[in-house]
């Protein structure tokens, strides 16, 4: 007899759902493993398409040379004795090798644990980038260094989360970290749905309506997740709807958790952080948001620095009574800290090649050249989008997805009900079958009832592959017409 | 209002104590800065020595060179387009270069995340090395990369626990990453008391009385944790002892967790892995251990590697249930990977240079050079402990720690229960600021009622800090004789 068996285990963690790598991702890399041995046998395609979730170094992204370059340093210091070599043999500029000798100092090895709650010189240069980037300053003591975002999110949410009554509205579409780390607490997610007829804004109509309807079932709200820009939705909140969520969330007393990793990855309009709209709103309505804790989340993984096996992240917890985050404090040491080498690229990230410095030029041509193509391709997608039957989209705003909506014939409704699976699971793993591109159905990130939706990202190079997907759908809406 | 106080945060949380970097630590890392401000003041000591945690490279070692020259190559892969000018102008060998490639070849990015379950050449290495090691194949599939030992241990007791009935015995004394996480997951830890007469063995009937004694107050106990080398006791386990766990808990269907980071740091007999000693119980007496699950820990932060910042280890799994292990693949993916750069040190780890190859007599060299020191200053510790007035030790066998006992006086006791705090806590807060050496009380670690210890890493070099901590006694002796 087995000690435990999949009756015996914990039921919050087999609860929780996360679809992001879930079957279908699961079932992408036996394709790929299977193309990889040469067995391709009547797979229709030749290659797998990973746009189940934003890696796009997997993708064969290039690393900024830059963070690359200071990183081999770091990691083998010796190189340091060899300056000439570095120079003139291996075109190092001068500010690649001063830059790696800065934060040698700052963390000794980065071999060594640092500080639970990460290196005190990288966390103030983060409290310097929020500041330049706000016009408000930022305290280094408030920034805690994480394992990309998504341990911050664990973090937070231990701590908010008192008891199987304690809720956190939680935005649907969401991306399903935060309903999955919910439901591994025995917490309760109470949605909110985002309204896809305003680019999948915030109705604060709706957020009332989520709230209204957890507190009459006896549900302790504690804190509102945001995600901006949008995941899945690909969405770019105003300023107004921020505004919004901050007057709500003071007036009934919630932790705001503003998950801003894709910070940098805009397409229209301008990033505005939940920092600075609660500093001005604390400036322009004295006295009545001081109480409010907002914590702010970003990451190495996205924007243009796309350096996700690195796990690297921040969160900046402004507001937070000091008890309490020495309790965040004691759970992150049980885990003793973030990834050293993840902390410098944070301090990379907020702190990149400056103009004049060295390094400049080629920084900023690659960056440049990432945000360029992450745009084209997001429009290539989304003009494709436009083509093809039943598929709707908003434009591309933010983050590195699209969410677009499909109306699926009812037969296709019928012959997914008979496999006893959701239509849009259905439509994906179709997808996958037939062209290699690995999706995830927008049942993974929550929708509203009798529709579907799936979440890609356009990460991937060149067109071809987008190509598939319009062939896959003419063929699928001809095949249940 | 505040929406979190400490009154209403996660009582879990709360409840969850972790020495290790608790008050002392907190305290040393102030004196640290003083220090490095330039404010000596009145503070007796010019440096901090962070006793407190096994982090050597906090403590000037120096990283194993083939690690960090393949590292800086990962990071940098447009390095391995000047092969000539690393090998003539850098020193690198022509296996460091191979092994890059390998790893990149495996891993594509380390900007990449892997598979949730860590990349599969790493875990195919791991496996290969387990086989080396033991005698009896491994399979990949059960290997699960992690974010140093620590973050295995979480993903573990997080499937095993069902609910506050559900019980995990714990050596105590224990390392209190398994009592916090416990804590946090509303279980319960079941203690079971080791021999401090025996070296810190496991005794079968300390065992049973903590079995017995939780199963009468109505607790499921459902895994034994068992840490071997001893953390904090320093102990190795002879493989009677193995056994005899082992017999236990297929006798009371038991998930045993094997927690074996120190596994190469052993200065007496030989390390034996639990692994090893199932698999030949499994042959001496079939069909009795089939069913038994061993879940056995790994990690890059100590042994001879001690690249603790990187956050790298892995677990196998032996013997759990399929949809067992999918809830763990499930419940890991929500973070999504480990960091990469950490799975490429624990390949490294696994699959050293060998005799022959280029790099071998440099890192045998470093390799050897760390153990003979570690076992050096631990020798040099030990014999100024038999000398100090009131302290007993155990002879060092394994790990990074000796864990002696001190017969406190009367009045020290007296006094430390006027301020408010343990014996043991008392004496190593007099010590740190007395010295500037950091240590970790044993009630830290949990010990038998009545008896006093401390806990301290025999990492930093020299012997004048241990010249600090005999002087400190002497005089503390003196003091409340």
């Amino acid at each position: 007899m087995k000690a435990l068996t999949i009756n015996n285990i914990n039921p919050h963690v087999k609860a929780a759902k996360y679809a992001v790598r879930g079957e279908l991702a699961v079932k992408s890399e036996e394709y790929r493993a299977r193309l990889a041995r040469g067995e391709k046998g009547d797979l229709p395609f030749d290659t797998i398409i990973p746009a189940n979730i934003g890696n796009p170094q997997q993708l064969d992204q290039k690393p900024l040379t830059f963070f690359r370059q200071v990183a081999s340093l770091i990691e083998n210091p010796l190189l340091l004795e060899h300056e000439d070599v570095l120079r003139n043999g291996l075109g190092y500029k001068q500010d690649v090798i001063d830059r790696a000798r800065k934060l040698l100092k700052d963390v000794g090895s980065v071999g060594a644990y640092s500080q639970s709650q990460g290196s005190p010189a990288v966390r103030e240069e983060v409290a310097k980038y929020i500041e330049r980037r706000d016009g408000f300053p930022a305290d280094p003591a408030n920034i805690f260094l994480s394992a990309g975002a998504s341990s911050g999110v664990n973090a937070l949410l231990h701590i908010i989360c008192e008891n199987e009554k304690s809720g956190v509205l939680v935005p649907i579409p969401q991306y399903p970290l935060y309903t999955a780390t919910l439901s591994v607490l025995n917490a309760q997610a109470v949605p909110y749905y985002l309204d896809e007829s305003t680019h999948w804004g915030t109705s604060l109509e709706d957020i009332k309506a989520g709230y209204d309807k957890a507190v009459a079932e006896g549900i302790d709200v504690r804190a509102i997740v945001v995600i901006n820009p949008g995941n899945p939705t690909g969405a770019s909140l105003s300023s107004e709807d921020i505004h919004s969520v901050l007057r709500f969330a003071a007036e009934k007393n919630l932790v705001v958790m503003a998950d801003e990793v894709y910070q940098t990855n805009v397409f229209s309009g301008k990033f505005i952080s939940f920092k600075k709209a609660l500093r001005e709103l604390q400036q322009e309505e004295p006295g009545k948001y001081d109480e409010l804790e907002l914590a702010s989340l970003h990451s190495i993984s996205k924007g243009m620095v796309g350096e996700c096996g690195h796990r690297g992240g921040y969160y900046e917890m402004v507001g937070f009574d000091p008890e309490v985050k020495a309790e965040i404090y004691k759970f992150v040491s049980i885990q003793l800290c973030a990834p050293v080498i993840g902390q410098c690229f944070v301090e990379m990230m907020v702190n990149p090649p400056k103009e004049g410095e060295p390094s400049y030029a080629l920084y900023k041509e690659e960056h440049d050249g990432i945000y360029k193509s992450y745009h084209e391709r997001a429009m290539a997608l989304f003009e494709a989008f436009k083509k093809m039957e039943g598929v709707e989209c908003a434009s591309p705003a933010g983050s590195m997805y699209l969410f677009p909506t499909i109306t699926l014939p009812e037969k296709a409704i019928q012959q997914a009900e008979k496999e006893g699976r959701k239509p849009d699971e259905f439509y994906t793993l179709r997808m996958l079958d037939a062209t290699g591109v690995c999706t995830v159905p927008g049942s993974g990130f929550g929708q509203r009832d009798g529709t579907w939706h799936f979440r890609t990202t356009f990460l991937a190079p060149g067109t071809e592959w987008i190509g598939r997907i319009v062939e896959f759908h003419r063929k699928f809406m001809d095949e249940f017409r």
